[in-house]
């Protein structure tokens, strides 16, 4: 028996954890813009297509063949694959495959992920329960914003301490959106909360690892079994976020309660997801972008070059400043290599650092004639490149805000590109055309069936 | 994009997480002493009892109801309980049942309950892989040795920060645990303990909710389903625990490496395990020990008594100083009532918390008899205990340690009148009987079948 040693206590913290549960259960259905919806609807297409396009990834298949010592019940359809598993382990399936590419939506604020524990819950949970499309919506937009807001509360020091906040956080806003997809009242939903407070998942020692995206996937998990706890009467504090040794006190040392309840149920932090462009970490994305537009309105080919030079910001060559990348991980770090295959290929999805690829010799023949500079006055989404042809021409390109990036965002049609070059792999050309049709029209859906019809 | 801020890094923490695994994988069979031996039995004979005793409590049967959803497929028994699930769902439930009592076993030095998460874990695996005694019992004692030195490490600034150590630590502890059973080799071991570090659970502002014995319920699936993601292939980072990032230096300010090397595999944390005889706090238990011990010796009656004095430490008015409780709940957080029902039952079990002893006339009469006053000199497993008779005489009692601490252990015979009180109500005398033979024997068991079937 020790003594229990009273940590800082902050018995006024405002009643956080009930505040978000009456958000959840009583936000009306669509209350929100045209503009939100549509984010919505963007942010869904964006996660199912790298939830297919990574479904049968190395870290997906030896999960589910973890998982299959279980037999799990086959209750839902795992998008991009044959198999049937129950909900739960469905939702852990999903989290993984839609992360296992680093390729999923950020709200860039918090470095969160949000569709990946989010989605990955109300998928299974939604088949199961024969819901609505009009119901998944709003569960997603609500459960993102409750995972955002958690993640705003707790940001950057909670990060900074080692956690990755998209587990981390990602567990109570999986609850959120289970609840409020399974139409808990307010004392349940307020318990799914603080039961999923109590199972944090992640830490940023294993990038690099498939526990990364292990990290999303639990935290699916957590808030769908959360929510069926809840149902079932399962109780937990009420106070479980807020309380002085509740998530936040015990997770950060940074609390901001105003982050949960300014402008809730106004404002919308899916408004503010991005979407990725390239498979890589976002701060090549910049460089990628220039060589993409300079070979395009330029219509030059590798063999023109003699070199192309990139100024760019310091943490471009602290984090991706491999020279000589020998596969397809070691280029994802290398600002070179994704250069030149945005010069050459036109765009930089998960194709374009497959290894056989980094080994090209075309690719690597550019790569070489590539170099880039630190300059102090660009900033991180910014970039000036400079090509040099054999014929002495030179051409230059700025790009203030790289492609991607808040100020500069994807447009539909580019997300719709990125959706088929991840889901034609996996189910053809006929069904990801049908698929994508489905999801621009969901909200409209009174069943969903024909949707998980074509998700395998 | 944030700037990656590097937290109080310690690159050169020892291969923690490597050392760890090496013992799990290579420590020999029954590779301790004849008292350790026998420590384990100890530890499985109380679990065991708790975890049918409360294996139709509420928090059970709302977590069951809830897991049913799954559909889980039916390899795994339930102590106690007719329905069979999965391995991992049973490894929920039956952390939740053997906690749901709060009557399990703590290693004092961390307020570890060590069985919880481990044996939870054990008992499916070792039924489905068909595992000897013998096999079980390993990995119990490797088990808890591995989740009490996580534990020695970071303990007492990491539950004094808020966690729920018994959760926090207890994902490693039964990937440990289940990694030994599943005889994984060295590289996989270290992969699950890596992903088990990933998922902490367990928050103490939950205490007084079903969410507390989730936490070593919870835990035993982490540990559970982390080694057999590592049996197919699926990575952590080998330095999960140590890293800058990893679980220890996240989780906890306070980090002493050698709480995990010294004496590892000569000294084993099973044998400072402790069992309650109460089924309350601790705090608690010196007081209902000696009023048990008056009324025995002097064959005194309820009737008989004017008064009775408490000379207690601190903590018992601080932590249990409930006056007139209303229900069993209440009871739990009252030194009077527990002290009384000790003097006129004999016992403070679960029996003696049920609502109607809580409001018996003939206990509360006596109960009002009771004071209890903070003596600075007394420690906190110390009581002096003075009682008046209504013909005046008067006796004296005084409880240096109270039964089950480490100084005075529950003999082997009250623990097996432990697990009766416990076993009898849900299994009836004969099964219980038969039960604990089995399990006193267990190590010699080439086959748990016979176990598992007496279990319900």
């Amino acid at each position: 028996m020790t003594t229990n040693t009273v940590m800082k206590a902050q018995y006024d913290a405002p009643a956080i954890t009930k505040t978000l549960a009456e958000f959840v259960v009583n936000h009306p259905s669509k209350g929100w813009t045209d503009e939100v919806e549509h984010e919505a609807h963007r942010t869904l297409i964006n996660w199912l297509g790298c939830a297919i396009g990574a479904s049968h990834h190395e870290s997906t298949e030896n999960a589910l063949h973890a998982f299959m010592e279980l037999e799990p019940a086959p209750q839902s359809t795992i998008p991009g694959r044959k198999e049937k598993v129950d909900m739960a382990t469905a939702a852990v399936l999903m989290g993984i495959s839609s992360h296992a590419y680093d390729f999923d939506d950020t709200h860039l604020r918090t470095i969160i992920h949000p569709a990946g524990p989010i989605a990955s819950a109300l998928l299974p949970l939604a088949q199961k329960t024969k819901a609505s499309g009009r119901q998944l919506i709003d569960a997603l937009v609500i459960g993102i914003d409750v995972f955002c807001r958690i993640g705003n509360m707790i940001y950057p020091q909670h990060y900074d301490r080692g956690w990755h906040i998209t587990g981390t956080a990602g567990g109570i806003g999986a609850a959120a959106a289970a609840s409020r997809l399974l139409n808990l009242d307010l004392e349940k939903t307020t318990m799914a909360l603080g039961i999923a407070a109590s199972q944090p998942v992640g830490l940023r020692e294993q990038f690099g690892t498939m526990t990364k995206p292990l990290h999303p996937g639990a935290a699916a998990r957590v808030g769908l079994t959360a929510a069926l706890l809840a149902k079932h009467g399962f109780t937990a504090s009420n106070r479980a976020i807020e309380a002085a040794r509740g998530f936040a006190q015990v997770i950060s040392d940074k609390v901001d309660w105003e982050e949960i309840t300014t402008g809730l149920g106004d404002q919308f932090e899916i408004s503010i997801n991005t979407y990725k462009p390239f498979a890589c970490g976002i701060v090549i994305h910049p460089s990628i972008d220039a060589c993409i537009q300079l070979s395009e309105k330029y219509n030059l080919q590798a063999e023109d070059i003699e070199s192309i030079t990139l100024q760019v910001h310091s943490l471009v060559l602290e984090l991706t400043g491999k020279k000589e990348p020998k596969d397809g991980l070691e280029a994802k770090f290398s600002v070179y290599h994704s250069a030149a295959a945005g010069f050459i290929y036109g765009k930089a999805g998960e194709d374009e650092y497959a290894d056989h690829i980094v080994t090209e010799p075309r690719l690597i023949e550019l790569r070489r004639r590539i170099t880039a500079t630190v300059d102090p006055e660009i900033k991180e989404q910014e970039v000036k490149a400079t090509v040099i042809c054999k014929d002495g021409t030179r051409y230059q390109m700025h790009i203030p805000h790289a492609i991607g990036s808040l100020e500069n965002p994807l447009t539909d049609a580019m997300l719709d590109k990125k959706f088929d070059s991840l889901v034609i792999p996996v189910l053809g050309k006929d069904k990801c055309e049908l698929l994508k049709k489905e999801v621009k029209n969901i909200s409209n859906s009174s069943s969903l069936e024909s949707f998980f019809e074509l998700c395998n």
